[in-house]
């Protein structure tokens, strides 16, 4: 019945499906489907559950799944398995894929060789358009979605490329050199994930030839695995700006989350005890005056809201390169000028509500004082602190984050007590 | 001499450094360009840029500038025209173009129609391949970046596809029924944009299909577009994160950055003015122990960076729905498990250091099991609140930025008191 119901599915459907399923009950499903659809399934599944479930499948099962895949994704495949099953999976792999993958191994995750596949369809300067036909004829079957021939010359250096649409109006008796586009947008094999996205991005391609150090082409990336970096960026970001520390998804172990949890919230009790003790030096103050104790909150949270929304548009220009640094100095002297109005108009409310609700007009002086100061300052903060991180190679999402919002509760306390201790 | 130099710069290279330029040094570096390389860069501009730039053309300029563009693109522009213009720009454009765009005009930015563009090619399924490339041939100069011929009924219903590369290596004389594929993936004119995303994530595909609520094939979506969209929704989660309320970036006015801001700092002084009301009702107990003032700040941190790690991990998720949703019940009593494992650790730690610090068994006792409450209760407002803003239509990452903070230390001032009126 499962096999009825399953036949007519596309593979990424049944991806979402095994989510549901563990491992045994996954297998179950899996071994009632064609190889190729299950090399699919396996393909498409995330890592974690990916790794999870294959655990119980018989070293020969995963080469028979590897022999259906993508150069790429079989290499992302073994690169998962423990190291003892990884060298008996590779030597029982089809030739070519082997060697396709072996060399694909050598390169770390996240650069431009960990993301291309050896899958391409290439043609000789010298070649006519029949030969051209001939050779996508031959590589068809192993080579899916290409949109591109690329051009090289004997020693494999890369010229250039035809669109598969130029090739099919082209007549048959011309050759490449005639019809191939010498412009051509290519990265090197060492190039950081991010940047290939970037470039992608910037020249909107579906896909990019990689090429090494001396211009040979060694291998193709498509849009579709640089969609899955920019998903992975976004989700790290998003970690980061919420003081996250690991890797970790709502699906994994109680113990992962807590783990990934921990070591923010240790630096923020850590903040916390040296705001105790610093309020602590002031204890006649406030014994004197109770209620200089009631508008920490208030200095503290908006010192916060502050801090994370200027370090949060610093991360955003440093993400979208394309707007141009305008250079240090100009990016203070404008966010100088918003915290400024924000300040103003806040400390002013603030000032007037405070003589309403606590009819003490020396205390809400004070507050306010602190609070225009505080405005500023965690501007200020939040403004060179991802600047700072991403400089030094820090990714710049981390100052978005609790660190500022630590750094910028020790700050407002500072600055209120200072005031304080001037004007009271 | 600039004409010179920037005569081999890609289209591309050329948009980056016009953010460098105002929009009469802008204009005067397009005037030295081709037609096509400057519509280019128009197209690649970021929208408050080009309307800046766009403003000094005179209305026949920016015809000539639409007619070189794909639909989609010239249909986007238009629509960032005033009003008055529209029409006579409209009037201005090509026939075929002119009447592609008016029909572009009828979607909303932010659906599957407002993403298309109408350039495609399309075959019927009764013609042979040889009718299929002589089409492509009549579109080619049209139509840039295709790869499937789609397939049509005589009623123009969508009835599959034929890979380029099909089509190359097919025999003259077959004919399209036999050779296209019915497995297709298509969307509809209505979907939202980030549903549309998703799709394409998920079967990895370049281009998809539009199709009218009838089936029949309107346009066609190409992922560079898509691929725009999932960085402006990235852009989005952030800003919500960071409690700005416009969609807002650091190169725009002083003024709009400060109005963006404005809404959550105030927010987040209501509530600071809320938790000194709060805490004015405990004048009496503060005054007696003046050390309970120390703690508040610890609390409110704390607090915050539990509700926001923990409505980041929902907002995970909802944004990668391929994880299945276990139903909240499950999802509660996981959160649950992790927060006592998080508040377990950190109240033992607290406890510890404030009798080492501040010597005060009693009020570090308080401290210790304010804290276990507050991790416990954040990691359950964190996890519901994304939930409940999804359910009812509002981005969830609202809730994971100055939303839940501003809740969150009101809620930590409670729990702290509460457990003070009780012990103390
Ligand atoms: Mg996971
Ligand atoms: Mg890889
Ligand atoms: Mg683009
Ligand atoms: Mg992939
Ligand atoms: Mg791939
Ligand atoms: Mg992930
Ligand atoms: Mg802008
Ligand atoms: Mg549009
Ligand atoms: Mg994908
Ligand atoms: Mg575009
Ligand atoms: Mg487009
Ligand atoms: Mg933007
Ligand atoms: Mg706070």
């Amino acid at each position: 019945f499962i096999q009825q119901s399953l036949i007519d599915v596309k593979p990424a459907d049944i991806t979402s499906l095994l989510y549901e399923f563990n491992a045994v009950e996954s297998k179950y499903v899996m071994d009632l489907l064609p190889i190729e659809v299950q090399s699919e399934v396996i393909r498409d599944l995330d890592p974690d559950t990916r790794k999870r479930n294959i655990k119980i499948y018989q070293l020969p099962e995963v080469v028979q799944l590897l022999n259906q895949l993508a150069s790429d994704d079989a290499a992302d495949i073994l690169h998962e398995l423990p190291v003892k099953d990884r060298e008996i999976v590779l030597g029982g792999l089809e030739q070519e894929l082997r060697i396709q993958v072996t060399e694909l191994l050598r390169y770390e995750e996240n650069v431009a060789g960990g993301l291309m596949a050896k899958e391409l369809i290439k043609a000789r300067i010298n070649w006519t358009v029949v030969e051209c036909v001939e050779e996508i004829r031959k590589q068809a079957e192993n080579v899916s979605k290409f949109y591109q021939v690329y051009v090289v010359d004997a020693t494999d250096m890369l010229l250039g490329k035809v669109a598969l649409q130029d090739l099919i109006i082209s007549d048959a008796k011309k050759i490449v050199a005639d019809i191939y586009e010498k412009d051509i947008v290519s990265v090197e094999t060492y190039m950081e994930d991010w940047e290939v996205a970037e470039v992608m991005k910037k020249y909107d391609l579906e896909s990019v030839p990689v090429v090494n150090v001396h211009g040979q082409l060694v291998g193709r990336i498509t849009i579709d695995d640089v969609v899955d970096v920019i998903t992975e960026q976004a989700d790290e970001e998003r970690q980061m700006m919420a003081g996250i520390t690991e890797n970790v998804e709502e699906d994994d172990s109680v113990w992962r989350n807590t783990r990934a949890r921990l070591p923010w919230l240790l630096i923020g009790i850590a903040g916390g005890l040296m705001n105790a003790k610093f309020m602590g030096l002031f204890e006649n103050e406030l014994a004197r005056v109770t209620a200089i104790a009631f508008f920490t909150p208030l200095i503290q949270a908006t010192g916060g809201n502050v801090g994370i929304q200027s370090s949060s548009l610093i991360v955003q220009s440093l993400a979208n390169p394309d707007f141009v640094d305008d250079g240090l100095w100009k990016r203070l002297v404008k966010v100088f000028f918003v915290a400024i109005l924000n300040g103003l108009f806040l400390s002013v409310l603030v000032f007037v509500a405070n003589v309403f609700l606590f009819k003490e007009y020396e205390l809400s002086t004070v507050v306010s004082l602190a609070l225009f100061s505080v405005v500023v300052f965690a501007s200020f903060i939040g403004t060179i602190t991802p600047l700072v991180l991403n400089r030094y190679g820090f990714n710049p999402a981390l100052a978005a984050g609790p660190f500022i919002t630590t750094i910028n509760d020790l700050l407002g306390l500072t600055l209120y007590f200072f005031t304080i201790h001037l004007m009271l």
